[in-house]
């Protein structure tokens, strides 16, 4: 429910604007050194403040809470060296702002799932999403840069970067693209792409737990993401057969090949536009999301790794 | 690993041209009454011997076993009605002709699973697939029928259709085209839509596991599909948030909101195509994934429902 | 629910007097062969036709079917060898009798789980136990046993043997006493003691999965088994620290020290006597259990073994 | 791993002298009020600081530490009321002295889980046991009490109690025992008995998950416990089944009956004696054991009740 992975599992908690959002990550192996300064760099990327598009004052600041996003190590962890058990950790919403939001104990905003909750739960936390909030990534990026760690020491490496913003493919267009949105108080969809490159062949299990599988699970539980594909995609439609088996395949079976994986995953543009409502607003959550692109593909691959290697 | 789902779950298993193909299912309601005719229906569909394009002699039937694909049912079923223990079943491999397959002991079809088997565990079942072949599908296509059967006393419908090959959306030029694709000996892919309706608000979980992530995770657990989208999907990327947000959302933060859900399944072109091997051959796997989709569909459906009702 | 494990997952399925019963195991590495002779002889033993006292018309052959428990291999296995694909295989109910059990249509045997069965489900298999019957056993000693053959490659031997027969401890009195109890149309429980050897230090997990609570939820999930110790279990109540601390333990928090573990589980007197009911009887279903309970500490170790290399 | 249960989860962190031990409880319903007062009643139970025996100084309190266990709540709840969202807690360890364990760094006391951990990890938290001390049962004591809020409203209860320590089973005549074994410096051990009423018929699952194998996983999970078993356990080996028979089971095929429930937990005397080690000891652990087997039971309970009524 809360929890994704079978090896390799994290748990997430916390509401927007209650005391604290953070996760538990089980089975993270002793002896580990925590590398503080790539976790706070990556908390960074989220939040906006630094970044290729991000660190320009277009697309997100004007949403981007003022949160340092400290993160408190409870368990886990001894002299900065991870112990084998549960690694706890939490981050306070200092910057909670939840009388901006007393407007909407009443009311549900369009485009986003605070009716639903009200529905299946029949109670929600009003207070600014609760906890289908974008800030529950923050817990996200923390357990994903973990991961990450593990991951470069077997040498794998991910990176994720902003392709396309609406029907936009040149990045250097990104900017002034975005200026017209923001001005115009709208908002903007786009793709993020992701590389996975190190990861070696027989990663993935062959029928449910297709890697591709778990990399499209954890896509899509991404807030806003409506879609995924890996390799050529959708665009394997412009291919016969015959052309199409040229291209070598990074996932065969559900397995990886060996070859890097590039899938892309692609966000809608946001439901709160500054047209209709006053706050933070960011123009193309797909900014955002790189960093947790990011993090739940290193979730997902040590998970993999660990399991393929039973 | 070959199970899929929590409340209801799915266990595969079976190589095509080994002594059976079946499953296990765990958590099915007792008193049901299984529709065996639907399900023979189904099966027919999958083996692409009936159905609107399946039916014509073009897309599949060159490849086409003859299997009669006659379900054994082992347990779980008494009077044709359902216990509450585990339903297991099975498909013997009556057309299994492992002799069609010998030359593969020692060499590897490109595009196929094959190489990736041999590598992961170090031997691997060369007789036509093995596990990996898309026999394994006439499994899914059973429980997913008894999935199906209690989804529609929830009055929930699921229903899939081909809507596009290659780059062909009109449904009447479908046909013409396939023919071509065939005589040349090649292979075309193709998207498979789903759509379902009646299923109420409420279904799904807030984080990880959300309606649209377990959709697509079963979606690319399908041999050859290459991506999953839900709503406009790769669509919305026209849209600014001004003009999307008129459109109702089918699934908000994870959880259906009682709007129809529509998505779509991309399917690659076929590796194994006739300018290269001998054998039998599907010009477009999209078409003979329809049943599948509206399978994986329905056993995702069912589980999250269950998991909705706790 | 009916699946038992994490690494190395067992699958029961089959109703005792249904077409069959059987199983499927996932997680089963590739290349290890089959021994099919050991399965035989284990089978054998839970049938009671050989063993130290089941093999004299004492204690069970009254009772013990005439199945051949011919075990048939679906999938999993090719030439004899794993292919790291899941293993399904099943045995046919061929001296089911279900003629016998018409009676029971409409009323319940006292000390059988029928009655639960009935309330729980609001159907039930009234033909001999359906699935709560001991046959079901035959499907844990089939997966036991190849669990066994990969403890052994590491050494690991697990060795279960009758101790205690109602309140008598010296096994050379133990078949005078069945003797009796069998002339008076009654039954009788006992004790099953079991041994493992070779395990190594480090396997168990600390918290909830210790090695100890997951053999005792093992055993407990053997049909009759009432309760579960191991190193001095309740006999620790005679002990003071002070010469408690003398003995090694075999588990410490949760975790095997390498030391040899020795536990025991208790089996009730059988339900079904002679005074009451015609039929086959049991005097003492401890001495059956004996093989189920090394089949369930194997599948439990070679899981939590798995675990543990991660 | 550090969770149980499978609808109603319970994740444990912490180390006993780190910053914080705690909880997330992933599966409450929404809407539910915590109840703070019975929390606390039921952590200074644990505390040894009230209770029948507990609450005399003979037993527990040269142990005690002096910690407040003040409960954290993170998430999850708003204005006293559960959200459906991950419960999250923590207990700061205020009153950890790791100095007191300095000279632990480079030695093992027998008896404790130090050595295993070790070697399992290659790295331990050498601060008074880490994960393995038993002050990490005063998280499941918090979950157990939601548990136990949860149950209640299906009138179904759970009481435990101290029914015999070392081999005296009457309870007016514990003291004079205990204060014999404590002036000795010695330890000595227990039985924790329970009783759960109100459950109603169906509970608990056929096969694998028996409530009864739930139950006694859940008791060997708590440090010190060496044995468990229900209705006459191993008494029933002084009856023969024509006598047996007439006693009315409370699971039956691994199904509650509808019968009152009653086992017992054992519980070994503890290694940690005043005469070898300075510092806090219990001299019998059973006494600080009662809530915590209260606080396992209602786990097990509201899980399995919650899968039951899917």
């Amino acid at each position: 429910m809360n929890t994704i992975g079978t090896t390799f599992r994290f748990t997430s908690f916390g509401e927007s604007h209650g005391h604290a959002i953070g996760g538990v990550l089980d089975g993270v192996p002793a002896g580990i050194r925590i590398d503080l300064e790539m976790i706070r760099e990556a908390l960074a990327r989220r939040a906006g403040r630094i970044g290729s598009v991000e660190d320009s004052s277009i697309g997100t600041s004007p949403r981007a809470r003022r949160e340092s996003d400290e993160v408190e190590w409870l368990s886990g962890v001894l002299d900065g060296v991870t112990l084998g058990t549960p690694i706890a950790f939490i981050i306070r919403n200092t910057d909670a702002r939840p009388e901006d939001y007393l407007w909407l104990q009443d009311s549900y905003r369009p485009g986003h799932a605070d009716w639903v909750y009200q529905q299946k739960y029949g109670i929600r936390d009003y207070r600014g999403g609760g906890r289908a909030s974008a800030r529950e990534t923050v817990s996200r990026v923390v357990a994903g840069e973990i991961a990450r760690k593990l991951l470069l020491e077997h040498r794998i490496e991910v990176h994720a970067t902003l392709t396309q913003i609406g029907e936009e493919e040149d990045p250097t267009r990104f900017e002034p693209l975005l200026k017209e949105v923001q001005q115009a108080g709208d908002s903007i969809g786009g793709i993020v792409s992701c590389t996975i490159t190190g990861l070696g062949v027989g990663v993935g299990e062959p029928i449910f737990d297709k890697l591709s599988a778990r990399l499209a699970a954890a896509m899509l539980s991404i807030n806003g993401c409506k879609g995924f594909d890996y390799d050529l995609g959708f665009e394997s439609l412009h291919y016969r057969g015959s052309a199409y088996i040229e291209r070598k395949e990074s996932i065969s079976g559900g397995i990886s090949t060996g070859e890097p994986i590039r899938f892309r995953a692609v966000f809608k543009p946001a439901a709160t536009i500054a047209q209709r409502y006053k706050g933070r607003h960011d123009v193309c959550i797909a900014i955002r999301a790189v960093p947790v692109v990011e993090a739940m593909t290193n979730l997902v691959l040590i998970d993999m790794l660990y399991e393929s290697a039973q």
